[in-house]
């Protein structure tokens, strides 16, 4: 099936110029943006947002979760939606790409789409999601939108309440918006996304597209050593029961857990509180706060158990009490087979490498996939993440608003 | 020389019904005390001192230091005097024996000399130094007295600043009598000092008595390592530049470096705090406060030195940034060789075996050491230091304070 060709592109010079002055909102001035979830900044960049679906021509929406969405209508009224965007809201001090990248490349694949009046059997949505990055609540809009949010998050939002409910106030939402805004079951056709990588495994293998296999599954878990506070000058070394010393040798052991028995995952020691915490009392407590990350969710669960048991041998080992917690697991999220074999096909026919690959990262086709067939592509970037630095070229960034367009085109027509 | 023989004794009930009292005042039900220095709790317990000076017709006396003082005047008034004491403040939820003992033995001592009316060629002083424990400052009254206390310190006290204004003003005190409490030159004939030992060398060794040779010098560290904050999802664990790891490897190591290389040193990393302590993001910066003690000065400088090259090796191997700052260092103190060699004979007319022994801890004799003779003895106690479990035998009290008589006497009288 080739009626539709690879002449489709998007419009480079409206999507860079779109790009700059988007960065603009909330710029820090050293290349990042700061626009956390419904802060001022973050709503002017939806206003600029909601002014470009206007010029556009398209049709602007906001659903109670505060979404914002460009629309393109079919002619079947009782179509589905293809749902294509990201989210314009950044981590405090963040980059100027990530999200934003994606919701402009989903703005530009419907003004293509309507400025070729190509006619497709699905309504196409360029959406910017609330709260992606979790200054709030975390993927609080795509999970608002599948219906997967819970009043009990909302109660104890990771941001703490104060912010929430300022934000919500400033942007004129309501709790009982966020958990009524899902789209009913059926409308929607397939949620896509691109992405900048924000890793190396791109620009190492030479590749323009990464296609996601699977966002991995995280879990976090605390795991408390309780040592014993005794003096530091009049207690002889071979006495103390040091919750640090625990601690530490967790550090480097479960490191070496990672890197020798679970090579595709990672983990983070990303808190380590001990106390009493003075210079003359041995620790009698460390708390530490670990994270870790598969793509496959048997292993994220053996790697959890791992790390438990790992922790309690070391406990054994210094004289320490031990309490271990499980702080949560979001499950690894295969992507739907048929949108990845589409945007493989779209990048052959850019002419573009792709290698499939695994997120990392939380995005909000994981909120998506629990409703709809939902995919996601990477382009190359450097300089780290969530940080001033982060950057990607701008032939990347439009050759993956092409394979968007083309993979949407796909999708719809064949 | 045996003008005194062996007779002399505290009184038993009087010492003992006293400490009863005087443990009620700032209890914590549960055996130990809260009297941080200058408290209501403190100053109630100093209020107690003064109607016990007063009540066993010794002279009161405050000094501008707020160091409370009950005084034996002998017939000469250019007597120099010797000073024996300690304090009645506690660290936060502390013991009733730390401090408290050895003022209550320096008033019996007193009180035992008064009643038998044995003349002295020196004035005796019982005395309760203002804040050893650090709550404000430090070694405050003492080092006031010994004209040691320096004006730079109040304007950054250890406890903050408004705590420490917060303390004078109860008391009635000024920073400008901090700094001119010094006794004048020559006017002190020697200061002693019993305390509990907060350790087990006096009971592994079967032992009455400790005499301490030295009090520990004590170096303190800033160790702070410099990793970079990157994405912990989608960072490889190999690409890493992980503060925590270092960190956590400098406190086994160090550990490891003292039991191998420095058998009379302790050391401990009491502090520990990592940034940006999230979860998802590799810690960018880890910074630990050690503090490491020894009785001899040049292993103390030595031990600093290998410290600061350990970090910088680990900091090497992880490709980390290093920054290293000392964060004070007090010298060791020798205590008086003449009264070391009383306090052996005096255990021995009193039938009780003493050992030589070190202090790993600070005590008012180090502040002492400055201007005058100095010694401290130690008794037996159990259940760790600074805590309500920390407990003496009465026995073994009951010997300090007759140790302590008899050394006086000695020294007063041969």
């Amino acid at each position: 099936m080739t009626f539709f060709g690879v002449s489709q592109r998007i419009n480079q010079e409206r999507f860079e110029g779109e790009f700059r002055e988007l960065s603009g909102i909330g710029s820090t001035g050293d290349g990042g943006v700061h626009r956390p979830a419904l802060s001022e900044a973050h709503l002017a960049a939806r206003e600029w947002f909601r002014a470009a679906v206007v010029e556009a021509g398209l049709e602007f929406y906001v659903d109670s979760a505060g979404n914002h969405s460009g629309r393109l209508f079919c002619q079947d009224p009782e179509a589905p939606t293809l749902l294509i965007g990201s989210h314009l809201d950044s981590v405090p001090n963040g980059g100027r790409y990530d999200g934003a990248l994606g919701v402009l490349a989903a703005l530009e694949v419907l003004r293509t789409v309507k400025e070729l009046a190509i006619q497709l059997p699905v309504h196409l949505e360029a959406i910017d999601f609330t709260d992606e990055e979790g200054t709030l609540i975390g993927l609080m809009g795509s999970r608002a939108l599948a219906g997967t949010l819970k009043a009990a998050e909302l109660h104890n939002p990771r941001g703490g309440w104060e912010a929430f409910s300022a934000g919500l106030s400033r942007a004129g939402l309501q709790e009982e918006g966020l958990l009524s805004a899902a789209r009913p079951p059926g409308s929607l056709a397939g949620f896509l996304e691109v992405h900048i990588e924000q890793s190396n495994r791109l620009s190492k293998a030479g590749a323009n597209i990464g296609i996601v296999g699977s966002l991995v599954g995280i879990g976090s878990v605390q795991i408390k050593f309780i040592g014993r506070a005794d003096h530091a000058g009049t207690t002889s070394m071979d006495e103390r029961i040091d919750a640090g010393i625990g601690a530490s040798e967790f550090v480097l052991s479960s490191r070496h857990l990672v890197i020798d028995e679970f090579p595709t995952c990672v983990c983070n020691v990303g808190k380590l509180d001990i106390q009493p915490g003075v210079l003359n009392i041995v620790p009698c407590e460390a708390v530490l706060g670990v994270e870790f990350r598969s793509p496959d969710q048997a292993e994220l669960t053996e790697l959890r158990k791992k790390l438990f048991s790992l922790a309690e041998d070391i406990a054994d080992k210094y004289d320490l009490g031990i309490e271990t917690r499980s702080l949560g697991q979001i499950p690894s999220t295969p992507c739907s087979p048929e949108i990845q074999a589409a945007f493989r096909s779209a990048s052959e026919r850019l002419g573009l490498k792709s290698i499939p690959l695994n997120s990392g990262a939380g995005h909000d086709t994981m909120a998506m996939a629990a409703v709809c067939p939902a995919g996601m592509i990477f382009i190359p970037s450097t300089g780290g993440s969530h940080s001033a630095t982060e950057h990607a070229d701008w032939e990347d960034c439009i050759n993956g608003a092409n394979v968007l367009l083309q993979t949407a085109l796909e999708l719809a027509l064949v």
